[in-house]
């Protein structure tokens, strides 16, 4: 893997070509690059604004190599990825950041809890579930209600069963699809954090202003920056996201999210190697947003400014929430972006909103 | 031509595809948009970004009709488009804004100054000049120095030559191609501003913050904002946009340029139906940047806010400045943009950068 940053009018593969995918290829258009995305499905999001998009199953080695022919470095938009394409597209000698260690901790909830756990980092307590019997014995162990989640392909909610005592364990584990899961304690906590950091090829590490989280649904609904979290906190946030960056050698934008819990601790949740849906307000708010961060990681650049320059809240539109259009392009100074989905369907992120205040 | 806002989702065209109609894709991909750009070169910048390039000439009306049928609504980058392209387009039913009007007027210097003339706003003084003798005759008449412009095709200082009174006219004439011109007398000006005004089809119309312009070889070199213009100048900078605005029924953003006399007058230069360069730096300073609010006003939304939130200056990389782009992309809060350009010739613009400070 060189050292050396790729000069503009080079071309970034970017795998998988949804919203995340479409703005970081905004991102990188605007710093003179071309983009090749690579994905199953036939013209998503990103797509319409790359250079090309080659459309094919993670696992079609020819495709892979068709686009590792194209582009100068790679990267990827989300985690459920296989690791075996990012090793595939390395093994032919194609650059990708970040590379595919963090994947293996990121695509299993089980994974992700140990990892935590071995670098010192407090998460809720969990049990590993393998069969109904393991749910049984540990839902004996847990004091109050706790949540059932597969260990893999979760998101946004989905693979996640809310249990209390005295509830069936055989009815949770079919529930999640009677597959490999974690149990979660449940984390008393007063609000949810983002910690978005991005570490440069050259081991340079910028953190952005931590964003406050709320959700509907299981879905993010709001971010709010400032987040309101006390000064050593955040202290603590970048501390454990510095020692995560190094340990992997990471290369790009990672996203921490963290309970603040009621008696004052952070809890990490889940970590994903990648921009994320509570960064999208750094576009309107800071001097370098998530994207062009990720994109300068990426392709061994320095690193931009991460000051935030306003308060405000992000929203998200999910689903119908998007056909509103008109109104919210009416609504003075909102800025609105949406993501070239044709089809609202329920849960499915359709854009966001950025509403500043000034500080 | 509809009245209706365009949803979501919905095909620009962008007749023209340099830096500008990049910038343009950019904010209409933001906005859920698909573009489809339309010009003679095979790879121009933005056909990076859109959808779709249809690579032709301008009066290639197979082709314009095939652009048509993929398009809801077109515009351009640029006025020296034939008034013919734009008029065809519509005569085949595909809106365009803003429609031709404006191009007979910007296209030909004469009829610019005429058109100032008309609407009540001070010029520099001019003279027809459609031969040698009417040089000759004219340059008697000039007091001091004054620059002889050819009529048509005139940007960024090309087609212009400087004369002061014993110059011999025939060099002038022929330095200028043997083509109509116009000869300006000298404006004693302090500096240049920009004024940058949209309209929308419902008749809305916002002006951005001005900004103050320097030049080098006779390209835009610097605008910093604020400008310093006086407060009683920038509501008569925004009167004057206004009438031609409401005159033209424009709808889309319009440049004005104004000189700010060493007297304490403004003096219109000259006018561009479309963003410009002396704004690129609303992207980084205000709520909603010079190419969105253009695509608002193209699909017949309402206008966003133009808000400035930080002081500052945007300098173009003129050439081969853009390849100092290792050390601009390490600058502490430089925002750098690149417009995709491979070949960094002499005098073309590759890019800019936009230093904010806070107010």
């Amino acid at each position: 893997m060189t050292l050396s940053p790729l000069p503009p009018g080079s071309t970034i593969g970017i795998v998988g070509a949804g919203q995340l995918g479409r703005m970081l290829g905004v991102a990188a258009a605007r710093l003179g690059f071309r983009t090749v995305t690579f994905g199953p499905e036939v013209s998503p999001p990103a797509a319409q604004i790359a250079s090309e998009h080659i459309s094919a199953s993670y696992d079609d080695e020819d495709a892979l190599r068709a686009f590792a022919n194209q582009v100068d470095v790679a990267t990827y938009e989300f985690e459920n990825i296989p690791v075996k394409t990012v090793s595939f597209l390395r093994s032919i000698g194609t650059p990708v950041r970040p590379d595919e260690r963090v994947l293996a901790v990121c695509q299993d909830r089980l994974e992700e809890k140990r990892y935590f756990a071995e670098a010192g980092v407090p998460t809720a307590s969990y049990w590993a579930i393998d069969d109904v019997s393991a749910l049984a014995s540990a839902m004996d162990d847990v004091p109050g209600s706790a949540i059932l989640k597969t260990r893999r392909f979760g998101y946004d909610g989905k693979g996640q069963v809310r249990l209390k005592s005295g509830d069936d364990p055989r009815a949770a584990f079919t529930a999640c699809g009677n597959v490999p899961c974690v149990l979660e304690g449940f984390v008393d906590f007063d609000y949810e954090v983002s910690l978005i950091a991005v570490r440069s090829v050259s081991g340079e590490i910028g953190f952005f202003d931590i964003s406050r989280n709320t959700h509907r649904d299981g879905i993010l609904y709001q971010s709010h920056f400032p987040s309101g979290l006390p000064a050593e906190a955040v202290r603590d946030a970048q501390k454990i996201a510095r020692a995560i960056l190094e340990d992997l050698s990471y290369v790009g934008v990672l996203t921490i999210e963290f309970f603040w819990s009621q008696s004052g601790c952070l809890v990490a949740n889940e970590m994903a190697p990648r921009v994320h849906n509570s960064g999208h307000w750094t576009v309107e708010a800071c001097d370098t947003d998530q994207f062009e961060q990720h994109i300068r990681a990426v392709v061994g650049w320095p690193l931009g400014g991460v000051r935030r320059h306003s308060d405000g809240v992000m929203t998200n539109l999910i689903g119908y929430e998007a056909n509103e259009w008109k109104e919210l392009a009416g609504t003075s100074g909102l800025a609105l972006t949406l993501y070239g989905k044709s089809d609202a369907r329920a849960g499915r992120k359709m854009g966001h909103t950025v509403l500043l205040t000034m500080p």
